[in-house]
């Protein structure tokens, strides 16, 4: 590559994306850690992007109607971090970008959501960023159906890599956006020939561009150091109507020895080498030292927006006050006031009529009186809509035709749904929600954990929970899967025993905003247990006492979803016999922790034997079963040590002993 | 569709196939679940590709030349059954198939790997079968290059459906299968046009065939019910040079009422609609009743690669005695006898030299000397090859066209790798290892259950374990990752201390064949914590006594991995003060949950009190710090419960609290 003839093409452009350049590399070699050669060979992208597209205002972050930029190549982080800084976003000053990488920073290795502003998204873990995009722009496909294109109208830009598109989720992301036909959604593809192990070619001979068009994507192929290029390839795309990728051809660390090498992926912190890159680029300033022109014009750029937002706040005015106040709300992401009496009337009428349902029909009863009320859920399946119980009635489907529709086939993609859903949820004004089976929680686990890691409240609905949804067998059969999710930081893992702990739980789900939840529901019937109406959300407490010991308590039973019955069956045995029992129902370990020492003593007082039964692995339960110091309580547990097997449900209970008999047993051998 | 047409075209295939379809509509029925369609929509294609393309001997099942078939649709097991049961493999009865999904039956829900022969791997969740067969070609590729083509010349036939294509992970899978040009696998489409849902349109538009085609793959489109257009196809895939996907148009439930409907991919149990569908195919026998020439054409179809095995068996015979012998060796999963005394004197050695390396350097340095010895190990990494230490100086590179290269490049594609890996491993011969950062176990997780649950020997390489990996930050940084390992039935999760506990785990990973090894290591150095040399392998204990306390003792630390020094650390401050304590290193919890209970016990004295170290969640410890029934002592968890940061490692144990000073102060708020 000539770095004179692109300089002299387009001077003024090439000091402009220079300065992106030179913060990536300064702050790279003061962490002495990160990712130099992406900044470098995508700053030409980045500069035509913001400088000519992307619709924001750097004073205003958080404008609804703004443009996203996502950088699923998340290790090159400081081309954002760069792009913040020059366009004047307030938080990400000069001095973070020094303290690139360092404890307390908002300079994260990895651009982590919630650090600052304009980073829309936590990504790093190749793919994620692409497929989150797609759920971006959902989210604004369908907010433009609700409230007009005056009122949202925006693009999902993203730069993705070759690791992104090897990794399988990416598949999942283009095919569903093809699908739906998301013409705003533009992504440029990083096309620069070099992995950490070295040239593409070494493992992948895909050819990009014909399966993003296999796809139903508009595709392009363009010199990514030539800006006329880039711009031209912006404007076409956004024509497109339909999704579209720009092979960008770019040069890994453009102009370092290191360029077009697998070392130009990492971290440049050699001396020689970033003063001659400096010499071949004709940058004269020190490290972090950007001329004021330069400068300025960026700033230029960051408030290049501030009138059409100004433009748009009059629009958003001159809403009618009922969706005006509607679009607020959801922009807010508060639930609308009726919602607790909804559930309150719901528990009530189920506590009476007590039906034996799954808790998977439970959660369908919910949603068939949640959605009527709660306008910004968006539904989904990942092909499970009969099994997930997802779908309510007025819902309707959003497709490529209608973006009305409230519920979406994602396919047999659960990777794909649990990222898009990141992507709804994290563009704000609706609340995703979507269902598989429990144990393909593992197929979207990255996702998973990105919900989490963000603290974003994406409402995943698990059916299917345990042996027992009987004949499918060992591989739909979770064992482990409370354990993992439960080992997740910032994660609510709700297993309700029936229809109003159901109730209860999706309340709680669509109040929370800080953190996702997992429904873990099951395919099998079970009978009411709360019988009697309270008012208050119980499964709040995460843990509650839902039958008391008569006489003496001797024990303490402590069960979840479809075991809490077999608990009452067992305390009922027990008490045949003399022995005082209590049941208390674990609905939610994560809230049970939340509660003060007094609350959580009452529930498990240090004197009685306590045995958890779960169809699931112990792992997780000895907090509650042993107390975090030890010695506090006998205790034993009833569950699963194996995989399990193909066979009718309740012969697999019998089978794996997981029975009233087996948990009165463990009782009394403690005793 | 026209039944009469396709019967009167090929009225002998007619009926055999309408055997196979009728076997999967009883067997459903009788078991009041399964999946009726697939079987019904692809019986032709099977009926064909074991007819007159398989080689296989039914009587001998495990013929290692034998062509391998793998239902990627697992959810359609009952064609599996079928074809077991007509082609006579003796395990696979009638009974069998009566007992369809019932406990106990060798004809479980999906295809359970282990539970019958000639089921070559566990599939049920989509997309795995198809990753899983790159591997079994791989194998086959490489084990040619090392044998010749006279002992090892045979292919892998996949049966993929459409949720199977929406998986990302066959994207990975097909990706590395085309840059590989792994010209002897063939996957057959089940291009029915349905899914659960409904039409395969409602969530998907991908062209498929151009996909395959941008993936460097040979592809076909035919009609999937025509015997003719099959057999053509078939011919023409072997001769492609390249893997091959035939796109075969079918119909689902082909012949029922719920032809060509979502209702036709499930159960089929509705009397009328059964006995309709008999007459539809003039198929008047009882339920499970195959005309006794049908069966008879089956079984010889079962019989029709015996003489071509027995001209294998000569061909093996004749091989040198030294190949023969390597070839039985490999093939049988028995480790070179080298093997120990090869460990044994790295052992000894870095005792004395007592290193300070990563334990992935430590790992590389295992490898360095295994490699060598035991020529049945292939390598491989998903692009983090440097990082991860997997690629030794011996093994060279596999790729399209050098196939004695013992070291796959597989891109960015933790999930295709571990897919891969276990068709590797269940083809035989060959031992895979791969590595990735730990963290994107995440991204692997479906393969790594199968691994689990088939008890398939795949070695997982996991570099970079905690926290300690520094300034890539919490996307990168697994804190929940070892507990959802452990958490996994069947699976032997490793975390060494040093270079020692590195070898012995290794060793212990090489001679397990009946679980996967998960190896946790460091990105950061460490010290060597085994200075004094032991012959036996420790690790192999699960959890052993690294240091005695010195006088009364009152403490027990545990801990793993990088968090052995800490202890050991946290040890000299409390002896200093006088606290006897002792240290237990505990490198793989489910080896001391093997060990009998006065083992257990003299390592775990109830007295003491407990505190583990460990740069992860707690979840999973308590089992060691609290005793199964509780009461036996009082204890502590030092470790993290929260996602981590980005900072340099050693500031982030500061900030974190895994320090020496942090367990030592819990050991004093016990006592």
């Amino acid at each position: 590559m000539d770095l004179d003839t692109l300089r002299d093409a387009h001077p003024d452009h090439w000091n402009r994306a220079a300065a992106l350049r030179f913060l990536a590399m300064d702050a790279v070699a003061a962490a002495n850690s990160g990712h130099t050669g992406m900044p470098m060979g995508m700053a030409d992208v980045a500069t035509v992007l913001f400088s000519k597209h992307m619709k924001f205002d750097a004073k205003a972050p958080d404008w609804a109607d703004r443009d996203r930029f996502i950088l699923s190549a998340g290790h090159g982080s400081m081309l954002l971090y760069g792009l913040l800084y020059l366009t004047g976003y307030e938080d990400m000053t000069l001095d973070e970008l020094k303290n690139f990488r360092q404890w307390g920073s908002k300079t994260a290795g990895h651009p982590e959501y919630g650090h600052a502003k304009g980073i829309e998204t936590t990504t790093g873990p190749l793919g994620q960023g692409i497929a989150t995009s797609v759920g971006f722009a959902i989210a604004e496909e369908s907010l433009r159906a609700k409230f007009g294109k005056k009122i949202v109208d925006h693009h999902t830009y993203v730069i993705a890599g070759d690791g992104c598109l090897m990794e399988g989720v990416s598949q999942e992301a283009i095919a569903l956006a093809g699908h739906l036909k998301l013409s705003n959604l533009i992504v440029f593809w990083d096309n620069n020939d070099i992995t950490i192990d070295g040239k593409v070619s070494l493992a992948d001979s895909v050819d990009q561009v014909k399966r993003f068009d296999a796809a139903g994507w508009h595709t392009q192929f363009i010199d990514g150091h030539d800006p006329n290029a880039i711009h031209a390839a912006i404007q076409a795309a956004k024509k497109a109507g339909k999704p579209s990728m720009i092979a960008c051809k770019t040069h890994i660390a453009l102009g370092s020895s290191a360029q077009d090498t697998a070392k130009g992926h990492g971290a440049l912190t050699d001396e020689k080498l970033i003063a001659d890159t400096r010499e071949a680029y004709g940058w004269s300033h020190a490290p972090f030292d950007i001329p004021a022109d330069i400068k300025s014009w960026w700033e230029e750029v960051g408030r290049r927006g501030a009138a059409e937002r100004e433009a748009w706040n009059d629009r958003v005015e001159s809403l009618g006050a009922g969706k005006r106040a509607t679009f607020d709300r959801m922009m807010s992401g508060e639930m609308p006031k009726k919602l607790a009496g909804t559930i309150r009337a719901l528990k009530k009428q189920v506590s009476e009529t007590a039906p034996k349902v799954a808790t998977r029909k439970s959660s369908e009863m919910v949603l068939e009186v949640i959605n009527p009320v709660v306008g910004e859920t968006l539904g989904g399946s990942a092909d499970l809509t009969g099994s997930n119980n997802t779908l309510t009635a007025d819902l309707g489907i959003f497709t490529a035709e209608d973006r009305k529709g409230r519920y979406i086939h994602y396919g047999i993609r659960e990777h794909g749904m649990a990222a898009a859903m990141n992507g709804i949820a994290l563009h704000g004004g609706l609340r995703p929600y979507g269902g598989t089976f429990f144990v393909f929680t593992d197929y979207a686990r990255p996702a998973v954990r990105l919900s989490a890691l963000m603290g974003n409240p994406v409402i995943y609905v698990m059916t299917h929970d345990s042996i027992g949804l009987g004949e499918d067998g060992p591989t739909h059969q979770p064992v482990e899967h409370l354990a993992m999710c439960r080992a997740t930081p910032n994660t609510l893992v709700f297993r309700p025993a029936d229809t109003v702990e159901t109730a209860e739980a999706w309340e709680l789900a669509l109040t929370t905003t800080d953190k996702p939840s997992i429904l873990a529901l099951t395919r099998q019937g079970l009978p009411t247990v709360r019988t009697d109406h309270k008012t208050r959300n119980l499964v709040a407490q995460g843990a509650y006492v839902l039958a008391e010991a008569e006489g003496k308590r001797q024990a303490v039973l402590l069960a979840s979803g479809s075991e809490v019955s077999v608990a009452m069956a067992a305390r009922e045995a027990l008490q045949a016999e003399g022995i005082g029992t209590r049941v208390v129902s674990v609905p939610c370990m994560e809230l049970f922790w939340q509660q003060d020492d007094a609350y959580r003593r009452k529930v498990l007082p240090a004197s009685a034997v306590r045995v958890a039964v779960e169809a699931g692995v112990r792992q997780g339960w000895d907090g509650m079963l042993l107390g975090e110091r030890g010695r506090e309580a006998k205790a034993g547990f009833v569950g699963m040590d194996s995989f399990g097997a193909s066979a009718p449900a309740g012969e697999l209970f019998e089978k794996f002993g997981i029975t009233a008999d087996a948990v009165a047993e463990k009782v009394k051998s403690l005793l």
